[in-house]
C-alpha cells in the first residue's frame, strides 16, 4: 500500500501515513489535537481543516457543513477527508482542540496507605476507610464431607463471613448457575468478587484461582463539557489511569437546557444522550486498559458523579421535568445497577453506583465535592463553590448543610462576550495594565486567539483598577485611553492589537461584554451572600473557602475578590480543589462508607430555590458594582 | 373445512372433530385423558393407541415408538396421528392418565378473612400475617410545588411509607425509565407493584391508574411426578384456581436420580430438564390465566416448592453433587430472581421465589410442608412425613427440629413389584381379606389394572392378618389357600382372577414383591425410630403425626400401623395433610413472614445423614418383620 506524506500547519509537523487514512487519524498520530464533538462520526461540523496542498477523497455529506466557497478553497471535515497523495493541511484555530481543557484530578493519591492521605489536599477524614465497592476475596475452601455438607454457595458465604467482617451476603442466580463445576474443578480454590449492595455484600462471580489482583474500578466525572475518568487498581486503592474527553452530547447542545430541549423534543430523544456519554465512558474505558495492559471485564465497578440532568441521561431517564418549574428529576438517589444494563463495557457482572443529587440544579457533582473537602465530617464551617454556566454553592458543617444553584450565564465560560472563548489553546488566561501598558499571558504560550474567564476577571479588575472603567462597568472616557476605541458607535477596549493575534484580527471587549461578565459575578456573589445570610453566618465564620472545577483552577483570587466574586477572606482561606466530582467518585469507589455519605449528604442538604428567592434578588441588585455596591463588604479592595 | 366423526373405545364417547385434529386433541376435547409426558411433542411414546377403524396420517417419527406388527394392528401415537375419515379408537390401559393421580391441596382457603383460616386443617398460626410478598399499592400523589419538589421516585416512596407500615424501598432501573412521563399524563395517579426483597420493599414497576385488583400470584409445588400450581388473587388471597400436569421431565427419568445422570452426562445435560419443568409451568401458567380471562402479566410472583434436585432444575443449577457422597448440592437458600431470569412467563417484572431446602435429600417441598403443618410454630412436638420413593421425616417443635430422608425404594409408589403400579385409574386402592373371600375397589371403579401402594399395604395387611403369610413375609403353605398358586416354582397370591381384569391376566403379589414392600417400610419406619431415639422422644411425645402426599392421602391408617409402617399411636393423631408443599408455598405467597420462616426452617433444622447412621442400620434390620421384631412397639396390633 502507497503512502504519502502530510504537513500540518500552523505546527509544521510532518508525518507519514498510509493511503485512505483520514486527516484526523494522520493528526492524532502526529499529537495534534483537532476539535471533534461526534467522534468522528462526520456529523458535528467541527473538524473542519482546510487542505493548502494535495488532493484528498471525502465522503459528499461532509459537505453540508462547509459553503460552497470555503470547498472552493480546500475546506473538508478531518475525520472524513482520506489522504489521497502527499498534503498539506492547515488547521484553523477554531478547530483546535486542547487537551489541558480537561481538567484531571491532581495529584494520584494510594488510598491503601492512609498516612499518605495527606497530600489529597482533603481534610483528612477519618471516618473514611479503606473498603472499596466492589472487592475480590481469594478462598480456599474446604472440600465438604459428609459431616461438613452445606450447598456450594452457603459454604462460600460461610468462608467470606470468617475472612471478612461482612455477615450478610446475597447473590444473583447466574453467579449459582454453573457453580458446582466451577469448585470441583479448581481444587476448592475460587475467588468471589463481592460489592456493597445496600445492607449486604452481593457476590457478583465466582472464579477459579486468585484473581484478587484483577480488580479495578473506574471513577467518572461526567460533566456537561467534559468526561473525565480516573482507572483504580481496587485491591491498593492505587489509581493507575487517567482520560478524559470532550461530551460527545455536545452535538445535541452546548448546555444542560440545549440538550434538555433536544431530549425532550420527542419520546425517544433521550436515547442519543444517553448513547452519547456512554460512547464516551466506554472509550475512555478502552484507552485507560489498553493502556495498562487490560481488558474492560478486569473492572468490576464504576462511580459516577455528575449533574442532575448528566446523571438522568447517563441513566437514560427522562430529564424534562428538571427544567420546568417547579425543577423535579426523576430520581435523586439512584439504584445500584449492573453497568451493561446502559451499556456500559466492563466486567457483565460489574456494577454502577450513580452518586445521588440533591435536588434538579445540585447534582452528584456537588455532593461528590462535598463529600471530598470533607464539608460533612467537621464542625467547622466550609463552603465549596463550583462555578461553570451555573454557579453551585454548597455550606455547611457536620450539623447542617445548605446549598443552591445560581445561573450565571456563560461569561465565565467565554459565552456572550465576543473574543470570549473557553479555557483553550490561545485563550488568554492573565492579564495586566499597568501605567497604560498591557501584559498578557495565553494558554500555551500561542498566539492570543481569544479570552477565557480567567483572563476576563484579571481584565475587568485591571480595568476598574487602572481608572478605565468605572464601578458600573462603563468607560470613563475623560481618560483617553489611547486603547480604548468606538466601533460601530460603542467604546471597547483593545486587549490585543490585530497584529500580534492568531485570528489577525485586534481582540477587544465591550461594555456589553464587561456588563455581562458582572452580572454573572453578581449572580453567584449574591448567591453565596445570601445563602450566608440564609443559615446566619459572616464570612468570617468561614474556615475554608473551596473553589472548584476547571474554572477556580486558573482563578487569580486576588482579583476575584477584587471584581467581587468571591468574598473578601483572608486568601488562605481560599483553597482549589480541581475536579473535586471525580475526587468524591473515587473516594466512594474505594469507601463503601464514603459511598454511604453522599447518600446522607444529598438527602440531608437543604436546597435553597433561588428563583423565587427575594433576599436574592435583592443581593443580586446590589452586586451589579464592582466589587460591590456596599464597599464595606470589601474592605481590602483598594479603588 | 370437512369434519369427521371419532370414537373413544372402550369409553364409547363420541365426537365430531375437524380434519387435521389429532387423537389427542380429539380426546382432550371428549374428556379422555392420555398419557403423555412429552406434552405432545411425538418423542416420550406414551401416548399409544389402536386406531381400529378408519385412515390417519402421521409423523414417520412417531414410527420408532411402534413394533411393525403394531403398526400393522393400526397402533399410533395419539399427539401425532390425525384424523382423516371417521374413526374408532381404543386407548389401550397404558395409555390412560388418569387426573386424581395429580394431588391438588384441597380445600381452598380465604386467608383474607383469619376467621375462616381454620378449615385450613393447619394449626393456625399467630405469626402469619397476610402481607403477600408481592403487593400492588395505588397512590394518589400530590403534584409537586417549589416548596415540594422532592424527585419522582422520592414522592412515590413517601406516599407509599405513609400508606404502608413499610419504611425501606429499592427499585430497578427500568422503574425509573420513563417514570416522569407515566405520572405526568396519568394526574400523579399510578399504582405501584411492591414485593418484599430481603430487609427492604422494591419497587417492581409503576402504572397508569389503579390496577390492585390485577395482581395474581402463583404457588407450584415442582414434584418429581407432578407439578401443581394454585393461582391465587393477591388482593384477597383467594385461591382462584389450581392446575396441575405430569413432570414432563419424566421424558428423562422416573426419579430424580436417573433424572440427575441424565443431566451429569453432558455439559449442557441441565437444559433440557430445566426447560421441561418450565414448559409445565407456563402451560399452567396459561391453562390458569386463560380460564379466569387473565394474562399471564397479571401474574407478579411466583412461589415454587419442591425437592432439591427440583429446585436445582427449576433454576438451571448443576444438580451433579447432590447425588454423589457427601451429597452437596449447589445451593440451600435460593435468591429470589426475575421470573424471566429462567423464562418463566409472567410479568416481566415479577418475582420468582424457590423454598429453601435442608439439605440434598430434604428439599423445600419438606420445608414447606413444616411451614404448613405449623411445626415451627408451637412447643408441642410434630412428626412430618413424607413417603414416595424416598422418605422426608421431619420432626420438631418452636424449639428444635430434626430432618432425614430415607430411601424407601419404589415399592410405595407401584414400583418393584409385578402388577404393581401407581395410584391411577383401574388401581386396586383397597383390599380385604375375610374368610379365604378377597374383596377390592379400584381408583375410578374401573377394571383392575394393577395395584397400588395403599392397596399393597391393605393386601399385605391383610395376608398377614389371615395368616396367609407370616411376619417374616414369607408364605405360609401349610395353610393352603386356594389362591396362593405355584408360578415359576414360586408361591404367589393370586389378588384378581383373570376373568376380572382390564388386561385378561392373573394380578398376583410374590414374596419378592411382599419383601420389597417390607425393606421400604421398614426403612421409613427405622429412619422415624431412630430420629425419634436421636431427640430422646418416645411416640407418646408426639402431639401431631402428619401425613402429606399423594400416598399418604390414600392410606389406611389402621392398616398402615398394622403392618408396621406408621408407629402405633393413637389414630386421632394421625392427620393427612394432602399437598402441604403447595400448601406452604400458597402460605409464603401470601405471607412475607411465612417466606422468612420457610428460611428459618431451613436453616435451623438438623439434618441427620442415615446412610452412614449406625442406629438406622440397626433400626431397619429389627423392622424387617409384620409389625416389628419388637411386638411391643405395636401393641394394638393384634395378629
Amino acid at each position: 500500500m502507497s503512502s504519502y506524506k502530510v504537513t500540518f500547519l500552523p505546527d509544521g509537523e510532518v508525518l507519514e501515513v498510509e493511503d485512505g487514512t483520514t486527516i484526523m487519524g494522520a493528526a492524532q498520530k502526529a499529537g495534534i489535537y483537532i476539535n471533534s464533538l461526534c467522534g468522528g462520526e462526520g456529523v458535528c461540523g467541527k473538524c473542519r481543516v482546510q487542505i493548502a496542498d494535495g488532493r484528498f477523497r471525502a465522503d459528499k455529506h461532509s459537505i453540508s457543513f462547509l459553503s460552497k466557497e470555503e470547498v472552493r478553497e480546500g475546506y473538508a471535515l478531518a475525520c472524513q477527508a482520506r489522504v489521497d497523495e502527499d498534503a498539506e493541511v492547515i488547521i484553523p484555530p477554531e478547530s483546535r482542540l486542547e487537551a489541558e481543557q480537561i481538567l484531571m484530578e491532581q495529584p494520584v493519591v494510594d488510598y491503601s496507605q492512609p498516612e499518605k492521605l495527606s497530600v489529597a489536599r482533603i481534610p483528612s477524614d477519618p471516618m473514611t476507610l479503606f473498603e472499596p465497592l466492589v472487592q475480590k476475596r481469594y478462598l480456599e475452601l474446604k472440600e465438604p464431607n459428609q459431616e461438613d455438607n452445606i450447598g456450594d454457595i452457603e459454604r462460600i458465604i460461610r468462608e467470606l463471613r470468617t475472612s471478612t467482617d461482612y455477615k450478610s451476603f446475597g447473590m444473583s442466580l447466574r453467579c449459582l448457575q454453573g457453580l458446582a463445576l466451577k469448585l470441583r474443578d479448581n481444587d476448592w480454590k475460587v475467588t468471589a468478587t463481592i460489592a456493597k449492595h445496600g445492607d449486604l455484600w452481593r457476590i457478583l462471580q465466582i472464579e477459579p484461582g486468585d484473581t484478587t489482583d484483577r480488580n479495578y474500578g473506574l471513577a467518572v466525572d461526567v460533566g456537561t463539557t467534559t468526561v473525565v475518568a480516573q482507572l483504580v487498581h481496587l485491591k491498593s486503592g492505587n489509581v493507575i489511569g487517567v482520560a478524559g474527553s470532550h461530551n460527545l452530547q455536545a452535538h445535541y447542545g452546548e448546555d444542560v437546557i440545549s440538550r434538555m430541549i433536544f431530549a425532550c423534543g420527542n419520546e425517544k430523544g433521550v436515547n442519543p444522550l444517553h448513547g452519547a456519554v456512554v460512547k464516551n465512558i466506554n472509550s475512555l474505558i478502552k484507552t485507560l486498559t489498553d493502556e495498562k495492559g487490560l481488558t474492560p471485564e478486569d473492572i468490576t465497578c464504576v462511580v459516577a458523579a455528575g449533574n442532575t440532568t448528566m446523571s438522568h441521561l447517563l441513566l437514560s431517564l427522562i430529564p424534562c421535568s428538571i427544567r420546568l418549574d417547579p425543577y423535579v428529576p426523576t430520581a435523586n438517589i439512584f439504584p445500584q445497577i449492573r453497568a451493561n444494563e446502559i451499556d456500559i463495557g466492563i466486567n457483565p457482572e460489574g456494577v454502577l453506583e450513580t452518586i445521588a443529587d440533591v435536588a434538579s440544579y445540585v447534582g452528584g457533582d456537588i455532593v461528590a465535592g462535598v463529600l471530598a473537602c470533607g464539608m460533612a465530617d467537621r464542625p467547622e464551617t466550609k463552603v465549596l463553590i463550583d462555578v461553570g454556566t451555573n454557579g453551585e454553592i454548597a455550606i455547611g458543617n457536620s450539623e447542617w448543610m445548605v446549598c443552591c444553584s445560581a445561573s450565571a450565564g456563560p461569561a465565565f465560560e467565554g459565552g456572550g462576550i465576543r473574543n470570549g472563548m473557553r479555557a483553550t489553546r490561545g485563550a488568554i488566561e492573565r492579564v495586566k495594565i499597568k501605567n497604560g501598558e498591557v501584559t498578557y499571558s495565553t494558554i500555551g504560550k500561542a498566539k492570543p486567539r481569544g479570552i477565557c474567564g480567567s483572563g476576563l476577571i484579571d481584565l475587568i479588575y485591571e480595568l476598574v483598577k487602572n481608572g478605565i472603567i468605572n464601578s458600573d462597568g462603563k468607560f470613563d472616557l475623560s481618560r483617553n485611553s489611547e486603547r480604548v476605541v468606538e466601533r460601530e458607535g460603542k467604546p471597547e477596549f483593545i486587549l490585543a492589537y490585530a497584529k500580534d493575534t492568531e485570528t489577525g484580527k485586534d481582540l477587544t471587549i465591550s461594555e456589553t461584554g464587561i456588563g455581562n461578565l458582572i452580572r454573572s459575578k453578581g449572580a453567584v456573589f449574591a448567591a453565596i451572600k445570601s445563602l450566608m445570610d440564609y443559615v446566619g453566618l459572616g464570612f468570617e465564620d468561614i474556615d475554608t473557602f473551596f473553589v472548584a472545577g476547571g474554572f477556580g483552577t486558573y482563578l487569580d483570587i486576588p482579583r476575584a475578590i477584587g471584581i467581587g466574586l468571591l468574598p473578601d477572606i483572608d486568601t488562605e482561606r481560599i483553597q482549589f480543589i480541581g475536579n473535586s466530582s471525580l475526587m468524591g467518585a473515587r473516594m466512594a469507589l474505594l469507601s463503601a462508607h464514603a459511598f454511604e455519605r453522599t447518600i446522607k449528604i444529598a438527602k440531608s442538604m437543604t436546597n435553597i430555590e433561588l428563583s423565587t428567592y427575594q433576599p436574592f434578588m435583592d443581593e443580586y441588585v446590589a452586586a451589579m458594582f464592582l466589587p460591590h455596591t456596599d464597599k464595606k463588604l470589601f474592605p481590602s479592595v483598594d479603588y
